[in-house]
């Protein structure tokens, strides 16, 4: 076994629900002892920064229920099934704020907390759009809300952004913005 | 009830682990409609942007059962019982990095994923280090690494880091040797 890997001795599924499947893992470290890993299994998810031609990122407030309030986050959503991450992309952006992207393309992706979740977030960077109509699914309550780059970045720095994919995705804005992207 | 607000009808506990805690919520909507939402209830977490004296960011391997794979990633850790965050920090750091930081300030704190997660990873700068003894706990096996900076930003820009935290912390590392933080 390659260094710094764990031999994986057992896998229990404990939870199928409709998005998420929870484990726990018994797997054997390097020094032989054996632990126990409590994992989710997500099927990872799109987010989207969109630059209007003004230099506003759309972003959508929205009540979670897992944080218990209102958050400020840039949009994003879960693919449906056998759905491409660009087309996840452009359905989630255009479902909740109603702007269709001309332009679209993946700018990074990553973990969202992988000590104990499988979750990948796929970022995309939309410029180039058109304002359709809004129509999020019917268990979805979004306000849509544009604002200015600069004041994306003030209110990071106040604390009323608190959401990593959104922190990294006003960081992504500001860099593409000075064509340091 | 507030306006984007849901209305909680029932929580039902469906896992407790030694970590996580596992729910399915029943929910009103606006609408009227009910629903259901799966939540991972976490006792939240900590990451150090660590910075050496010659720009270098405190970066460590380890391998991530949920993901499969080693990841390059900022330390970061889950705070014991009655364990302040920044005492958190500070024992984090040091138990995987080996690093003791003079200097400490929390400089963040976001939702890793408020669609189905509580956790919320607070992010604390470290600089005026001293290199003391690495020792991290008997189940976690770690690979220290001190990347320069704008090394940095290429290992996210080719794809070898892909761990949201880490892109935080990144970003955050330049913005504040660019006195921009």
């Amino acid at each position: 076994m390659a260094k710094l890997e764990e031999k994986e001795i057992s896998k229990k599924i404990i939870f199928e629900g409709r998005l998420l499947k929870v484990r726990v893992d018994t797997v054997k470290l390097q020094s032989g002892v054996e632990a126990t890993r409590e994992v989710v299994e997500h099927p990872g998810a799109v987010a989207v920064i969109a630059i209007t031609q003004d230099d506003e990122l759309v972003l959508v407030r929205q009540f979670r229920q897992p944080a218990g309030e209102v958050l400020i986050e840039i949009p994003a959503g879960v693919p449906e099934k056998n759905e491409a991450g660009e087309a996840a992309a452009r359905r989630e952006l255009e479902e909740e704020t109603g702007y269709y992207a001309k332009n679209i393309k993946k700018v990074w992706a990553g973990y969202s907390s992988p000590g104990y979740s499988s979750e990948v977030i796929q970022f995309f960077l939309a410029t180039d759009m058109n304002l359709m109509k809004q129509h999020p699914d019917e268990d979805e309550f979004v306000e849509v809300e544009l604002v200015d780059i600069d004041a994306c970045l003030d209110l990071l720095k106040t604390g009323q952004i608190n959401d990593n994919k959104t922190m990294i995705g006003i960081l992504i804005a500001d860099l593409a913005r000075k064509g340091e992207l």
